[in-house]
């Protein structure tokens, strides 16, 4: 008898909440949540965006419909343990009926956490991917979560995922089950016209990198099959379906990220980048992020003294600075896996073409000229970074398995290493 | 004080099931169900369809997995009011958990209307459209529907419609709302391999209309907004998202339609089928279908002596020949609303340029040819009609109000007659 050959995996998963996209948009939220029958609902903001008008207004509109609602503005800028559980604390005063995120992914995610710790024994780490939590999944119903994005950045508004900054552990990392997807998106691309343009450009390579680390993540049927299907990995890997929609967003985000950035009042790139980040949500949020994601979560949970214009005084790397810091480096480290993706990806940011011949540095070229032009931070150095913190950040890097998954080409320490010294 | 102007429409909604698509899906379904926490299941296919096995093969995979189950093979071939009725009668024997519908647009359709049928009071016209039916809401909770296409082609395993022969009104018309979405669409392309050429061609052609109605549907905005905003149209016209996936499944079909009926055992062309159908489901469905899907509603629900090679020996027009035989008129006639679109279709199905002195020709001419090659039948005088049913047909036309709200040209009784003229 020949021996038992471990198959590929065969099958992709695919799945986003409903989409209410639009100018007007946040103005039906009301008719929303008392359609699905709620009778409270508390609104989940940040005190920035709170200044913006937005959350009361959806206050305002949700009693209206009759729906008794209160806004909580405590959001952490990046969200961490310690204000998710002040999160909790606030929403355990009552039982609400719905919740309605509204911010950029700070807020959506806490929205998710709170969710999950209102409805569920339990504290968060219980619920982290292992090695650095136990990974139990949700086994209860949640409530209803309506998620109002005033970034184009996160696309949290679709996925099942919210990230949190571990304090005591020094590091970022990520919850992720389908039971923390919300239940529907409502993205009104007037909502982002007020957004500072560091916060602007920032966003905006965030949804830059989900595509192009959908777009260039393992194929799924490259994997081995799982042996249990319904413990298929959050990250499925790439898919004909999450690549027509990384290809989407790339196009975009090349022809209206600058435009967006040098001027937040034209309405028409506001739109197109809001549309660019709801594609990475409902188009290809289910194939995964790798290296640039896993790389991200350590260097903003090191930060020591670094301070980002347009955001609030307090050390912080904001997520689209990490995420993009080591992108060209990694682009280059992941070229040999898929050279004809790579210049693919490389000519729909820019409009170029390339060939063969511009090889693996056209991708991190383009990347380059984009940050340079919309004032993105150059190099981990900017950040604080020397050579003598590599092992901490190569360290944080190695445990994100969720990520690590998808990564192109097998990764060892050795190359890690290489890449966070190229990005210093 | 100047008065108050109706605004243009700027919101587009969007929605899907969760999708799990690939060879071997369908054997997870036993899994799927367990993980709902049903205990019970009904498994509702068509005779045929029972006879390739999957049915059962699925029944046995949810006996494996715990849950106990029966097949309804009782589905008719284009489900009528009294056709449905019996499998109401069947399913009400048991308080089932929890639906499986394996087969074409008949078995999920009929499925549809079980579950909406075993959960609320009344009967299948209190729920259609007016003026047909009395158009009420489903009000209730409905149980969880698992669609698994057989054919690649209606798409309703993602759609929230399902479209019945009223055989007292001799016409067809849908019912549509969100309760009736599946909770999960399970896309398997080996279970399409043994289907029949002239099946495979009527579904394909059905898939290529879902794209091409959409994608040349009014605008979203180009529409009022609504006076109530949670009663928008079912069909919200052609927007960005339904746009991205029109173009992927009109260029999937152009290559792959041909091969997957000259050789159904062809995996790859009919994988790629199977993935412009649920292109056509999660991507467009709620841009909407216009005057081919209204007017093939008459033209199925009129028929009197007509038999399809391939289909059971009854009269009928199925459902992907309907639509298509008044498809080359409806273009050329939609032609002068966008005329850039139109050839730009043509361009994508035949991988050959258009320009504008191509004309109105050059979308018909392109669907024409690719009828003659998969052995579409050509003009309604096939089915038996002549010029003296036209004012019935048009009848039949003029009571789709969910398509007609979408038709990108003003349609008058004057213009559906000339319609069906050139189509006889």
């Amino acid at each position: 008898m020949l021996p038992d050959i471990h198959a590929n995996e065969s099958v992709f998963t695919w799945a986003a909440p409903p989409l209410k996209f639009g100018v007007g948009a946040i103005d039906e939220i009301g008719a929303e949540v008392a359609a699905l029958g709620a009778a409270s609902c508390l609104v989940i903001t940040d005190a920035g965006v709170r200044e913006t008008g937005f959350p009361d207004r959806v206050r305002e509109n949700l009693l209206a419909a009759g729906v008794k609602s209160e806004v909580y503005d405590g959001v952490g800028v990046e969200p961490t343990d310690q204000s998710i559980a002040e999160a909790v604390a606030f929403a355990k005063q009552r039982d609400w009926d719905c919740y309605v995120a509204v911010g950029g992914g700070s807020a959506m995610d806490t929205a998710k956490a709170v969710n999950l710790l209102t409805t569920h024994p339990g504290e968060l780490l219980d619920f982290v991917t292992p090695p650095i939590g136990a990974g139990t999944a949700p086994w209860l119903p949640v409530k209803p979560l309506i998620a109002v994005p005033t970034t184009a950045g996160t696309g949290s508004e679709s996925t099942t995922i919210c990230v949190i900054d571990f304090l005591g552990l020094h590091l970022k990392a990520g919850v992720s089950h389908p039971r923390l997807r919300p239940a529907l998106a409502v993205v009104d691309p007037r909502v982002t016209v007020s957004l500072p343009p560091q916060i602007t450009a920032a966003s905006g390579m965030d949804v830059l990198s989900h595509a192009l680390e959908s777009y260039t993540s393992v194929r799924f049927d490259a994997k081995p099959a799982p042996e249990d299907p319904m413990r298929r990995p959050a990250f499925c890997g790439a898919n004909p379906i999450s690549d027509v929609w990384c290809e989407m967003a790339l196009s975009l985000v090349g022809k209206h990220l600058r435009r967006a950035v040098l001027n937040g009042r034209d309405l028409e790139a506001r739109t197109q980048m809001a549309l660019a980040s709801t594609y990475a949500g409902t188009g290809f949020g289910n194939a995964g992020t790798h290296l640039p994601h896993a790389n991200a979560y350590p260097v903003a949970g090191a930060v020591k003294n670094y301070r980002a214009e347009g955001y609030p005084e307090m050390p912080m790397v904001p997520h689209g600075q990490a995420v993009s810091a080591t992108a060209a480096a990694v682009f280059r480290w992941t070229y040999p896996a898929d050279p004809a993706r790579h210049l693919r990806a490389a000519q729909l940011l820019s409009g170029r073409t390339f060939t063969s011949t511009d090889g693996a540095d056209a991708l991190p070229e383009v990347l380059t000229e984009l940050m340079t032009d919309i004032g993105m931070p150059a190099g981990l150095r900017s950040f604080g970074y020397t050579e003598s913190d590599v092992d901490t950040l190569v360290d944080g890097t190695l445990k994100q398995t969720r990520q690590l998954a998808v990564v192109p080409r097998p990764l060892d320490r050795a190359a890690a290493c290489h890449i966070f010294h190229q990005s210093l």
